[in-house]
């Protein structure tokens, strides 16, 4: 069986990761998301497996010790982390699953998981990334310039992605990324492994002809 | 501006490239079909530029021997080529180009234009085209060795190709096809030479903040 397909989408902070994310699970209901871990507890009607594996925190870090995940962050005093074995255990179904994340975290994946799709949405421009940055007018100019420099560094990291996408539009972006996953699964690598098998059975037909 | 793709739409005979690449165009009119330059002269109703570009014998040979075609055969005492200033001329213009062609003319297209997108359609499976060879039952042996070797060299081809799509329905196929350029449309590489001058217009922002 073919495996599913890893789909890492990421960007920098603001640009609707989330909403995409959102959209895109709606539009295709057999794309399996990624779980997280946490040590949070849980809260009111949160479901261990579905919303995220609830972990203790002397468990958090057993996984962590044995790479049992694919990166990890601490957050408010909570870990929080991709578990690998779920993400392994889906593809090997045969079954596509997006992690979304943010663009460091997005890069720790990639070290343990490089035959990963790592999409990075991009805003519909720059200069409209700036203006929010720049043009509210009531934040100090430190945190202004912090701010500047989050953006920038975090729009650096795109050299390390597969695909951009813009998120103009939701829908659209929703679109490029579907195109994306269905491009991927036409890579020609996907199916050389199994062809060389049948092309080996169109010899031994044709050899067998030949008694 | 950004610059277009060129799109090589390849595969084994009887895969079924032409009835696809003239539904791909139906479907995409805003993809641009690379007209072949031949010496065959023009039939009642061809147009030079639009069926062909009709060449002289003598101007052909220059072509040839100028480098400007990406590849050429002779058929039945005719030769025929893609020229490749049209192909450079449309994707400057930042339009696609898709060129739909047999599984040698395009490795020598490869090699000429690597930059290309190498789409190899893929017969439902190969029992089926072991079927069409072998199943006829009419054909003498020799012939049906022969046309199963041509079958089995024209789909270890496939290892030099970006993509492979299974043509099992031409609408399927299409789809498909169009997913691949979306999704080449979106690869990060396209991005990342004009992100780079707009991170430098963020930069100054930023130190024009520092004023």
């Amino acid at each position: 069986m073919k495996k599913g397909l890893l789909i890492v989408l990421s960007g920098p902070s603001g640009v609707g990761k989330g909403t995409v994310c959102a959209s895109l699970r709606r539009r295709m209901p057999e794309l399996v998301y990624s779980v997280s871990a946490t040590t949070r507890p849980p809260r009111e009607g949160e479901k261990d497996g579905v919303n995220y594996f609830f972990k203790t925190r002397e468990q958090f870090l057993d996984m962590l010790a044995s790479d049992a995940l694919l990166e990890s962050a601490e957050y408010v005093g909570n870990f929080y982390g991709t578990p690998r074995e779920f993400v392994e255990r889906t593809i090997a179904e045969g079954k596509d699953i997006i992690l979304e994340i943010e663009v460091q975290g997005a890069l720790k994946v990639k070290e343990k998981f490089p035959e990963g799709v790592f999409v990075f949405l991009l805003p519909p421009s720059l200069g409209e990334l700036k203006q929010r940055i720049v043009g509210r007018g009531t934040e100090s100019q430190d945190k202004i310039d912090h701010r500047l420099s989050v953006a920038v560094e975090e729009m650096n990291l795109l050299n390390k992605y597969d695909y951009a996408v813009v998120n103009d539009e939701i829908d659209r972006a929703c679109e490029r990324i579907q195109a994306i996953i269905t491009a991927e699964h036409c890579k020609r690598e996907r199916f050389q492994h199994e062809l060389i098998a049948e092309l080996q059975d169109l010899t031994t037909a044709k050899n067998g002809s030949e008694r």
